[in-house]
């Protein structure tokens, strides 16, 4: 036990997820900064989605930074000497928190950079963000294992999709509607924007699924698969997420105003 | 014992509290450096207001950080092993020092976001601010169960009733002469803030009495009830009250001057 670094996985396991959570928090934190800061190099119609990206990204480095300390306060050497003990000490409730806040804020980043007319886009949104508080509430007491209500992870998991399939209605059949005002680039980008969207968030049903079946703690290989798979789906639906979303304001402020595009703005 | 994070409540209790804690965090400070950093996105009459709510949710950013680690400390692994030792340790001071500081600046930013004339804005602020300091102040010997002075908590708890119904006198009465200078939207707004700011308030006195005729420590599921019943509360009355009242101040500031409206702000 003399050259360990936790007393329930293996060295390679607790380096992986202790650098990927250290990842996460430079990855959301210095995003921040330069969004926060590059905020007014976009028109002022296109500069609320680019601080609700960085409002995102602020949202998650915090619950990064907590994350990094209770995984090495549960896992770490002088830690939880059983499996157990050590899933029950992480606290897995920081991720949750941090969806419900970021979640519903990443489908106001999304409308906000397409600049619609007031109306639509508070329609959208007014449908969009309860939707998607509702699926991250009904998608943790499944996570957790906790037998709520008498109804078990699977049922919690099932419940958790009804928004999920809502949302994707929203976006794929409402807002398409909306798109056709827009140029050639824009759509180009924001079509693969919505995608990643979706891609990022089939990490966490898979991982969910994958998890189902464990009915007692997971082992250090099971830990690894979680943590690494949220912390990569977090990193691109926030991070590069925010990015993008940056990049087409900044086109729509060059195509909106000729003046800022000939000065390549501020 | 070796799987409980918490000597006198389970666990699911003691993570509710926790996560409820850590999420107070995360909304007071996020929603601080938004609302700090968009205030130039409104005329400078209307600034004042935004720079209270950002300072109100700043200081209850402060006050959640205590409370998480004062929670911890009382209630967490290592903490007390008796509910009473557990319910003295843990700081409700913090509250009410919170309180004390952001309900009468909530006022200001309430009568601030209308813009009206110095003399009336003065004498409202006048009124309603020292009402606010001091129904705060009378409430906290009542849920500390201290009995100063020979009175009982239901007594300071009604003594606390007597500011909170002259706040209602001049927000519903004497303020309501003030709003119909307003457009029809900024007073359908304002009509619907004052209702929340009643509506978060009227969570205290619930729980107040809820916890009154419990002579003993209260359980874990009443510290769990109180401290949930409470951060929604404060989320509701600093978080999302601030967002809106940055939002009059948007609207009052497109009414106001129509070259601002045109540009979008800044």
């Amino acid at each position: 036990m003399e050259n360990t670094l936790s007393n329930v996985m293996t060295n390679v396991e607790f380096s992986a997820v202790y650098n990927m959570l250290s990842l996460g928090i430079a990855s959301m934190l210095f995003t921040s900064i330069f969004l926060w800061i590059a905020r007014d190099r976009v028109l002022p119609k296109y500069r609320l989605a680019v601080m609700v990206s960085a409002t995102v990204t602020s949202i998650a480095a915090y619950h990064y930074f907590r994350m990094f300390d209770s995984f090495n306060a549960a896992y770490g050497k002088g830690g939880a000497t059983d499996t157990l003990t050590a899933f029950l000490q992480y606290n897995v409730g920081y991720r949750y928190v941090d969806w419900f806040l970021t979640v519903p804020l990443l489908l106001v980043e999304l409308v906000a950079v397409l600049g619609l007319a007031k109306a639509v886009q508070s329609s959208l949104l007014k449908r969009l963000v309860p939707a998607a508080a509702l699926m991250i509430v009904l998608g943790y007491p499944g996570d957790t294992k906790t037998h709520l209500f008498g109804l078990g992870n699977d049922m919690w998991g099932l419940l958790s999709t009804i928004p999920f399939l809502y949302i994707m209605y929203v976006l794929w059949v409402e807002l398409s509607k909306s798109l056709a005002s827009q140029s050639d680039k824009v759509r180009g980008i924001f079509t693969g924007l919505r995608l990643l969207l979706i891609a990022t968030w089939g990490v966490y049903p898979i991982t969910f699924i994958l998890a189902m079946n464990s009915t007692t703690a997971p082992t250090g290989a099971e830990v690894l698969a979680r943590e690494v798979g949220y912390s990569i789906a977090d990193i691109l639906a926030k991070c590069l997420f925010g990015l993008i979303i940056f990049s087409i304001a900044r086109i729509k402020s060059a195509e909106d105003d000729k003046a800022f595009a000939s000065s390549e703005g501020h």
